[in-house]
């Protein structure tokens, strides 16, 4: 059993990690700190874990955590940055599920998350921790910036057609949508019930902050820069990521379908429906699994993906949890073998 | 007061009907049919209308329906063929909600709803009701054609631009998405709420058969052909769509927030949110308003339209009221006059 | 035309008030009061008004309100009677929305509020807006205080019954249900999407401070003080009230259906469905009707009353309206003659 | 590896023993049947199950379901008792998640189910399977009729009050609400996304056939009939029931929270949750457990007791799989062992 420590254990990726690590079979989580919630009880603030995890938060220290093999940091941005580098220091693995080491370009990172970089010089180190793109460096890593819920929906629904360098990089667009839980859990007036409930709404559609990250890994894939319109959409679900993604064939001989099948067909978490299906989000609620269809509409060069995932499980504490794995030579799979809650 | 009747009453766009109508000034419902629910008291089966709405329905008449100055078809496609031509040659005016009038291609319909149309003949006659588009003729129509949900919100959405000119007219992308209650009340397993509650997904990804009536309706705006990339989804809300529109802008000068506050300056129904607005279906539940931001990510040829409206009002019935205020000269917002309820 | 002031117009009571006095005939809302949104044009902060109301947030003046014919209080509770002695001074009526004047008790209503009452005087002058059984008083008042959106749905359930002197006043039941728009547009955790939706639960189980102001009113009704068991639930939905009512009758004699349809049977705004029926909240939603249904399950002695309401229409604003359209010698109905939003 | 059968899969039920068998570690669904999706993979029907399950709907058969150790019966009512002597007779084990063997009064029966039984002897050979009352029988029986979801909350949450012999047995209200799975995945208009969502309602308030299960099953524990009043309501969630007990004490010195945490401190999936307290449905969703509050408003002689369970689970397919677990001696968490998905 490795030993593990969350450093936010208040919001709903430290509460997403306590679950899913509840029933895993190699790690055991040891500590988890929150400053506003000290001395409480992990099972008061989530009573669902009652009887599953009996661990109470605590302030967070370099020290202890340091005694853990593995630290995931389910902070606001901004707040890894400042303590990670005392904790690789000992020795501790580190895997990030904030926005902190995910951009290259610490200019770009610095404009949109409106502060400072306090540790630039750790994001050469970090590994973008997409298992499906990167899962050599994930093996080898020490510090994994886990890509944010959107960019994986995307990146995941475009890999195949970028690799194989069959779309035009100049115009490609994701229509995304999200549960509300993406917006974290923080007290609000734009997300209570009332608010939300039986409606829908764009946002951020001049410019969200997402859209840099997910340019940096398309550009990745494609050995090219590439020209994305990204549509955020707020949904009024507690989880899930649909993204809606159209791109024009280059060449329109090439089979899709195919394409996806051959690419993701070792992959354990994602899953090529077969042609003509239409995933729903509900097919991996609380799971980590990605499903995705391919669509050609009419007779054209357009091909239309159609991508969903947890936003808490494969775009946030899933993913986490899977590159963990493959850091510590765990089966890939492990605790994460659950099925989507239906209904 | 003018006479209505209404044929096929127990659908939601015939409770709609019902709904607006209770508190139209100059219009009183004194029919309304179903085989089904004959002798059944409306109130019984809609008990919001109790009170405001005494009604039975009874079996379809043409005798009885001529009696009225105009009927309302809320039928599934198929039926009002068969019957309008006879009511019409009463004398009587007829506005239909299905898609039974709206295209203009005979074999493109027949192809897309799976059936022969027996009154080909009057489809010239019928004038499709939007009356943003066609208001001159629908005053002085006696066959509405009234558009479908989804078709009324993409072509609101590029009515300007095409009109304009300033759009690439071989890729446009309109990424809808609809609640529940545009699927009709029919009993099926597909829209039980544990089956889309806390869901969402795309469906009809490579074919739907509102893009017919959708293609055709922009090219009359634009004088040409236009390829259209439509995707609908399935909200988890009861009532409201949500379209997503991109196109490319030719001429990246144009002042796209000016052209469509002028366009719709005059139009008591539709609403241009300032620049930068994001709406939400829920400003515009159980009403006829049409809200409407336009948006231009990055710095290149984009154009984001985002539309929404209620399927069930500017949808169906209330955009059905809309052309029969025009049809018999009352105020173009008589008994539409109410603003969305929120929350 | 009567013009119309309203204090703390942010929440959703406010809100509801612009909404359905955007539709009065005899009324006119030319004050609308917010300190934290001052400048702000009420339709940017609530879109479904865009086109129908014309106001700007205010700071609240007691020269401004007294020009009003009426001034509405939909703030928090222990606002309004800092000012209300002030606006009542200059001969213009105030309903007030909060609790301030509910409880003729006031060490009862400082217990459960936690603070001082300032105005005690007025207490004795405030007249309980339930035109079911003060429809008299509430003719002729200055000063109404408008029941809680509870206490309204649980009186209106026994009145019949207390009235008729025919149940056990020991041991009475209320279990009632509200959307979460009752909690108030307050940012805050609880009350996110993720935290209530697709979920439900009882609060204040150990006591409410509704209970006081329901007992009061009971108590009134039988002329004897009651024992009431209250236990309030949240339901994961925008508006609406249940309450399910369990009384022991002592005279099993009664037919409590034709009771409640004679007690209710010239109350515009209260319903009492057909023996067997069971109503729903969505029934109600937007509209100022209260829908009852009675049952006598098994053969004993026990009576079940399930009453609906919409918690911001009869539960608060248009109860408020009903008696200001009773104070002004409207048309009981006027501006409040909507059926309930269906689907 | 025990082998497991499942009759009747294309339900709710049969679909959530699939999910929950598919991570437990004895046993092994080899045979899932249904007449109309003979030849249809799982997979298919449930795509939350792709990877996971890879069986085939087939034609039930005697034969093939005798060479399993214990097959669930996932059927309507009166399917199970046409077939469950020909099984038991070959050795198999049966656990039925219907009606058919609940109910020890025959006549009863057929009047609630509107039916004649046709395997009457075997009733009472039928083992209640509620663990927390009838293990040691559970252990050793052959047959097992797992209670309904209602009956389960009320019974639990009644159980410790009855054996200590401390409330009045002749005035007990259970007010109950469930999510809209529980009436089954059948073609519907009444459930409906738009008719139930944003809604609530009571339904069954004059009789529900529950009632007569719940009543036997608390006779049972109390030693004496029992008078209940019971009264179900819809909620517009997924999964999930929540029923809110009020009872009578005779003796109001008891602790009744001490009372509770004795009866159920061994019990792996009855979760009493501290004084004061108040369970949520979400807390169980996806889980086996049972939480339970019990509050005692003002300082009378009224118990009230708060029960969540998710229907689907601990009131269908995770409390069979729990009798499954005591009949072949697995332990009773085995394959349960999972927290409620939150959010």
């Amino acid at each position: 059993m490795i030993k593990v420590g969350i450093v936010g254990g208040t919001g709903y990726t430290g509460a997403e990690l306590l679950r899913l690590l509840a029933g895993h079979p190699a790690a055991k989580v040891i500590i988890i700190t929150s400053r506003t919630q000290k001395d409480v009880p992990v099972a008061q603030l989530y009573p669902n874990l009652r009887g599953l995890v009996d661990l109470t938060f605590t302030d967070p220290d370099i020290d202890k955590l340091s005694e853990c093999d593995v630290v995931f940091f389910a902070t606001p941005h901004g707040v890894a940055q400042r303590t990670v580098p005392a904790i690789l220091a000992t020795g501790t693995k580190v895997i990030d599920l904030s926005a902190d080491f995910r951009i290259r370009d610490i200019a770009l990172w610095e404009k949109w998350y409106g502060q400072d970089h306090v540790a630039p010089e750790l994001i050469a180190k970090a590994v973008y921790g997409l298992p499906e793109y990167h899962r050599d460096a994930i093996c080898r890593a020490d510090l994994i910036a886990c890509p944010g819920c959107y960019p994986t929906s995307v990146q995941l629904g475009l890999l195949p057609l970028l690799e194989a360098g069959c779309i035009d990089l100049s115009d490609i667009i994701a229509n995304s949508a999200s549960g509300v839980s993406g917006a974290g859990r923080q007290a609000s007036v734009a997300n209570l019930l009332p608010e939300v409930s039986d409606s829908f709404k764009a946002y951020g559609a001049s410019g969200h902050r997402h859209l840099p990250e997910i340019e940096q890994g398309l550009a990745d894939m494609a050995g090219a820069s590439v020209n994305l319109t990204f549509v955020p959409h707020l949904l009024p679900i507690n989880r899930g990521i649909h993204s809606t993604i159209y791109a024009n064939l280059i060449d329109t001989d090439v089979d899709v379908q195919r394409l996806f099948e051959a690419r993701y067909g070792d992959e354990p978490f994602v899953d090529v429906l077969p042609a003509g299906s239409h995933p729903e989000t509900r097919s991996v609620r609380g799971s980590n699994f990605c499903r995705i269809a391919v669509h050609r509409p009419g007779t054209g060069r357009k091909v239309v993906v159609l991508v969903v995932e947890d936003n808490l499980a494969k775009g946030a504490s899933g993913q986490a949890i899977q590159c963990m794995n493959l850091m510590f030579k765990f089966s890939e799979m492990a605790g994460l073998n659950l099925p989507g809650l239906v209904p």
